[in-house]
């Protein structure tokens, strides 16, 4: 198989990506490309993307079902299996067309069929976008466990199509919003000045947004590959967003929370806890707390849910020693990692959440 | 977790080894140490090893089914469940401490739990010292084609102690030869000449051959970790061996072959294949036959075995667009790699197997 002239992982964005992507394939020469998506994405986005490209093979494509309950090692396995039946070999290439779970996913999937294929990420939704996309991490749940399965591995590239975005329910676009508004938080008061007030109506200040926080992302993800520090800030709002997500799939009779609304409700108590803690200001909280709700609806946490979620933090990835480390902030713009926190603390950010 | 002072993947060897070992854990300071073993190593080897260290931290063990049948997605999901369950975080350390199904699956699982934990190698049978404890392979079988599933991934260090040499029962020291031999063929003469007159019973002598066959092996590797030529040839006898290990696996009222066994059938057919191709001499195949032969007994392929046998072949990890590409030998020492062989000619080399 040729090999790309690019650096892996390199984003590429709306027409010039179309142009590259088209070269590189002409380049790479695979065996065989196989395109991973759900039935949603089949309906709205795969159309656009054929006809868009046109490919010297024909493309087969693997669907699987939709939603983050399918983002787990039986949908892995069927997923291997169907490679191996169509004849996949080590100069075949993935590309998974779809939101964050095909991109984790495929990433996944792709990275451990024969140890390792390439494979080419081309996020559709905002969360997958301005997240997935950049830095490589890959996985599945593990039970309810959010990633707890995958490995760190760059795709050859991402192509990045706003006009994707046209093809999301409202509830998704603003999902992807959480993870803006924390990359707001964790870099600078300019960039959150920006972010808080995002008219998404606006496509050429969205798409500049969109640009800056994937910018941010990647300079974060630069500097440490590995995670064992500055990347920690990426979780912000993740530590009680990851388990209230992993709490409401795991109750059938809570509606499912997409990662977006669990995280947005996860940064408004990660900053309560941040006020009480670190010195994070009272005005700034008010802020943040302001800007998520204009967004995302309140969810209702009962005792016994937040003793629930309390529970499962003990599966977060940044634990050491079994003690739970949360990422929080002195201000907007200056972290603090592997904080421990009581769980008395985390009751009370609930009753601020409650009562704003 | 503190850092090792080495480099990942080293090979250390008898006292010294377990030295490394024991420093090696107090610099690492893991919140939780892993052993994965199965139940014969249970029995053999885990008190030696047990007897051998003093853990500042209590070990919790985790025993999988022993054989190669096991290695398999269910299993790495049920170890994977335990870590989760017995608190297993990022600053776990996984100890694999048993043959090549244990150090594949094991390093599979590690390598993807959290996205990446840890983990030490201690390879209890030849086979697993002189070929699963060099280069990083790891992985797990899909159906029953092997080590479809896997990622490329360095254990923190692999401390190799032949005493457990002793704990094997002697078909299974027999199957390790078979990797030996291939690195005699590979390599040259002179390691060849020395490996063909192995005898397991002069210990130094014997040690001393396995040190060299790592050796050869490590050298590879290193010249071509991600397998774009040289490190082809560490694959002589496996594009058959592995697809009839497989059809062995698949056919329950066949007695389960030991991947020496299968890899010995596969190098005698490889080194025919040499002479009719590429000029291997037809002393250097009887050579290689006897030698085999001394070692291994012959199993028995009718018609209807070679054909689904040579139908597995399309699974083979180095096939490109459809083609199944073989490593054979113009001499010994001397490879070509991306060899096309016609099916004829796989079933003149059972005939000559057969009628040896």
């Amino acid at each position: 198989m040729g090999k790309l002239l690019n650096e892996k992982g390199q984003v590429y964005r709306n027409e010039i990506a179309w142009e590259i992507f088209s070269d590189s394939i002409k380049k790479l020469q695979p065996s065989g490309i196989f395109i991973l998506t759900d039935e949603n994405i089949n309906k709205h986005c795969l159309p656009y993307f054929l006809k868009r490209n046109n490919f010297e093979i024909v493309p087969q494509i693997i669907t699987i079902p939709a939603g983050e309950i399918h983002k787990n090692i039986n949908t892995c396995l069927k997923v291997w299996e169907t490679l191996s039946e169509k004849g996949a070999d080590k100069n075949s290439l993935i590309i998974n067309l779809g939101g964050g779970v095909i991109t984790d996913l495929g990433g996944f999937v792709a990275s451990t069929f024969m140890r390792g294929l390439p494979f080419i990420n081309i996020p559709t939704s905002l969360l997958a976008m301005v997240d997935a996309s950049v830095g490589g991490k890959n996985g599945i749940d593990l039970g309810h466990v959010k990633n707890q399965i995958g490995v760190i591995n760059l795709p050859e590239m991402v192509i990045l199509d706003t006009e994707f975005l046209n093809t999301l329910p409202a509830e998704h676009l603003t999902s992807g919003l959480a993870e803006m508004l924390k990359h707001g938080i964790i870099h600078s008061k300019e960039y959150w000045e920006r972010v808080k007030n995002i008219d998404v109506s606006k496509k050429l200040e969205f798409e500049a947004l969109i640009w800056d926080s994937i910018e941010i992302k990647k300079e974060i993800v630069t500097k440490d590959p590995l995670e064992k520090n500055l990347r920690k800030t990426l979780n912000y709002g993740h530590t009680l967003g990851h388990a209230i997500e992993s709490y409401f799939l795991e109750h059938p009779q809570r509606k499912t929370l997409l990662h977006g609304e669990a995280v947005a409700a996860g940064i408004v108590l990660a900053s309560y806890i941040s006020v009480e803690t670190y010195g994070f200001t009272k005005e700034s909280l008010q802020d943040v707390s302001k800007t998520i709700f204009k967004y995302f609806p309140k969810q209702s946490f009962e005792k016994n849910d937040i003793e629930a979620i309390i529970n499962l933090l003990v599966f977060d990835k940044k634990n050491r020693n079994g003690q739970v480390l949360f990422v929080l902030m002195e201000d907007i713009g200056h972290h603090r990692t592997d904080c421990i926190v009581s769980n008395e603390l985390i009751y009370s950010a609930f009753d601020y959440y409650k009562n704003f």
